[in-house]
């Protein structure tokens, strides 16, 4: 199967629509992309991407910890996608990811090791040549933050 | 820079909100993501990559017919991301997209020159593992439609 969206763009500004209605005629604009706004005016290919990726790892990681015995966990993720213009042409170098998880009775280590496949196995995720980074955190220890994959010591 | 969004998930639903707003609170669901529905009840992540792909290509089309001399073109795209799961694991293998351009003057020739450079060089494009295959048409030629990169004879 397949999802789709459809733009109409007139001289030099766009609208997008999406197959849910979830965006119905939402502009788009090269100012809201190129130019830093203190406040975006406009959604941007960027910011739906963002959107795309912590709604799969979200979707994912909250499959797999159901999966694992833990079917109702309360997950916060936020994706940054970033956009530069190291040489003349703008490109996503990279997404950074923090998710903030309520699980209840996991440990650290189940917790970690269900994240990092999570990360490496959501179809947004494995679409992507863009690196991404994740850290993740636990309700349960507040003031503790992962970096995933983990570094060595 | 960057450009965001932000999703709360709890227990088996979530929802989205992006940076500019263009999404707030939006719902996204399994049933939405992995059954088949006449009419889809929620937003997906591959839906929301399709309007990234199509926003992306579409203002990085209209950016280089500009630089050619066709400032204001009239393009109508649609995405379509490919979502299947031929062996167990949900994937992306293409994303499809068709693009129709009123635009005044160009000869078919420039104008297929430069719907390639775009769907090469677009930074999502750039971001992305999943083949694209693109079709665009000229509003001038109605009837006629051409597969990028061209067939060879």
């Amino acid at each position: 199967m397949d999802r789709g969206a459809i733009t109409n763009w007139n001289a030099d500004t766009g609208t997008i629509t999406t197959d849910s209605g979830a965006l119905i005629n939402a502009p788009f604009s090269p100012v809201a992309r190129y130019e830093l706004e203190a406040k975006p005016t406009a959604t941007t290919p960027e910011e739906l991407l963002a959107a795309a990726y912590a709604a799969c790892f979200t979707m994912t990681l909250a499959e797999r910890l159901a999966a694992a015995g833990y079917p109702s966990p309360v997950l916060r993720t936020e994706a940054r996608v970033q956009f530069v213009r190291p040489s003349g042409y703008w490109e996503i170098p990279a997404v950074r990811v923090h998710c903030s998880a309520g699980v209840a009775g996991i440990s650290e280590q189940e917790f970690l090791a269900i994240a990092h496949a999570a990360r490496l196995q959501g179809p947004i995720a494995r679409a992507l040549r863009a690196e991404v980074t994740l850290t993740v955190s636990l309700d349960s220890m507040p003031g503790r933050e992962w970096h995933l994959p983990l570094q060595r010591a």
